[in-house]
This record gives C-alpha cells, sequence and structure tokens, in this order.
C-alpha cells in the first residue's frame, strides 16, 4: 500500500489554512471526529451546530445541521473519503454517503458550491500543526467560498476547537 | 478503525452485476489495479483502451482513455477513494485526482452523467464472487447508463478480463 497522497494546493482553486495550536494531535483528531465535540466547536458563533451524525470511514455519513442565531437550520450531508488517525481526515460535499455523487454538483445545502475538505495533523510536541485545505472545482466556486468568508470562519473555528479541547484538558 | 463499509444497492439509483468467475482473487485484483492489464480488457472490443494511469492510494487519478474502432479518442479521469487489497476499490467520475470535484457533475468524458464504482471481490477457492455497483445521483442517471449498455457492457468486459488473466495464468 503506497503512503497516503500529498496534496499540493492550486491557488486559483484551493484555499488553505495553516496554523500551529496549542493542542496536542490526539485531541485535536477527537474534536475533528466526534459528534458531540463537533457540536461545540465547528459553527462560529453565534450560530450553532445543532446536530451532528458521523461515520468514521470511508464511504461514511459526514452530516451536521448548523443553525444562526434566528433559529434557521442548515443542514449538510456530505462523505467521509479519507480517515488517517491523529494525521489525515478527509470529507466532501460533493457525494453523500456510500460515495454517491450529488448531481449536478451544486452543493444547495454547502453555498451552492462543492468541495472537499483535506485536514492534516502533524504532532509538535504537545502543539499540533493544522492544514485545512478545501478544493473546489473551478474559480468560480473557490471564488464562492473564500467571499463567504473562509479565511475568517475557518480560523475563528479552529479557535474554537482550540478552546473546547483545552477546556476537554483540563476536566 | 471501523470494518469497511457495506454497501446496499438502492434499486432505482444503483447498478449491479454479480458474478462468479473462474479467476482467483489475487488476479481479479491484478487485473483492476494494473494498467497494462486494464489496457486489455477494460473496453468491449473492438472498442480499445490506449492509455491507463492508476495512483493506486485514496485520492489518486484513475485515468483511462478509451478509442473507438474509428479511432475517436475517449479519455476518462476519475479519482480512487478505496483501496483494500484483494477485495474492495472504489473510484469515481465525480471527481478528479486530488478528490477534486468536477464541477456541474456533468461527467462529460463519461456520457453525461457522474457515477462512483464499488468493486467487491470475495475468493471462493480458486474462483471469485465479483460484484461490481455502479452508484449515482438521481435515477436519471442511472437510466442513461442503463440505457448505454450497462448490463451488457460490464459483463463483456468482464469476461475479457477473465480471459486476459486465464491466458496470464497460463504464461
Amino acid at each position: 500500500m503506497k503512503p497516503p497522497l500529498t496534496h499540493k494546493p492550486d491557488p486559483s482553486l484551493d484555499l488553505l489554512l495553516e496554523r500551529t495550536v496549542d493542542v496536542p494531535v490526539e485531541l485535536v483528531w477527537k474534536a475533528w471526529t466526534t459528534p458531540d465535540l463537533i457540536k461545540q466547536w465547528f459553527a462560529p458563533r453565534p450560530w450553532s451546530t445543532m446536530e451532528c451524525e458521523i461515520d468514521l470511514r470511508p464511504g461514511g455519513r459526514f452530516k451536521t445541521v448548523m443553525c444562526n442565531p434566528e433559529g434557521q437550520e442548515f443542514p449538510g450531508e456530505g462523505c467521509i473519503l479519507e480517515v488517517v488517525e491523529n494525521s489525515k481526515l478527509v470529507w466532501t460535499s460533493a457525494m453523500g454517503p456510500g460515495y454517491r455523487p450529488y448531481v449536478g454538483g451544486t452543493g444547495e445545502s454547502h453555498g451552492g458550491f462543492v468541495f472537499t475538505a483535506i485536514i492534516t495533523l502533524e504532532a509538535e510536541g504537545n502543539q499540533t500543526k493544522y492544514s485545512a485545505l478545501v478544493v473546489h472545482g473551478d474559480e468560480e466556486s473557490c471564488k464562492k467560498h473564500e467571499e463567504m468568508g473562509f479565511y475568517g470562519g475557518w480560523a475563528t473555528v479552529l479557535e474554537q476547537l482550540v478552546e473546547v479541547m483545552q477546556a476537554e484538558q483540563g476536566k
């Protein structure tokens, strides 16, 4: 078996957030793969994540229901593609569970575009080198995602993840 | 790590070909994962497969160029999703290498629809229980694929695979 693919970002099609966070790699992994934890950090407050369902294996369901402050719900059902414990998690909004492609790939539940999120983690002592690479099919989708506030949004929820997991550590 | 997902076909969205073939499971796997062998069986003759490139890991390229008897080329570039040696191979026409979704999901290079192919193999002595499950995003895509001759085509190329690998065994 070959080692996991290394992804080279394409600046015109991909969005990349890289940070080093003050949480051990096992806890970042746990935050991304445990529904009860996802609910605490996945949506930028005052949005919330009301529901989360994860079947943690290739082809498994990755479902969230986010909720805006007015109580409107935004369900999103994606598919998990790759699971390398404490190292790599890949999921996509372009398919549903069982790798079923969404026809048209319009990603209605995800802002009118589809993407694949490639989360890679690397331990640096008790810290974690965190990379979220989000790949799109064309420049328009990428731009739309950026204009929706990708960088601010994904940075904010990462800060929330850190806060939640530091509190978990203290328990 | 959970065991690989078991797929339950949906008769309105999926096409399923099941056969027991007279080739050991390791050779069916080899036929599906070796470009030089793919070229010998993947297209129903008198069509041919001129090119094949496989990066055998999740996110890797699955590329073929088929050619009709008039010499017209039909390139198809998909993405490998799951690799369980001698047991399960999944690839999709809905994404390119690196899990990049095709925008619109129109699958121009694959007859105007997109699909995911889930090949599962099981040893039965020196024979192999072979299952090709092809999942679509809507009934229209599924119907289009069936009308294009899915059952005849996939059965024919499986016969070609058997013939090629039986010849390999005799070498």
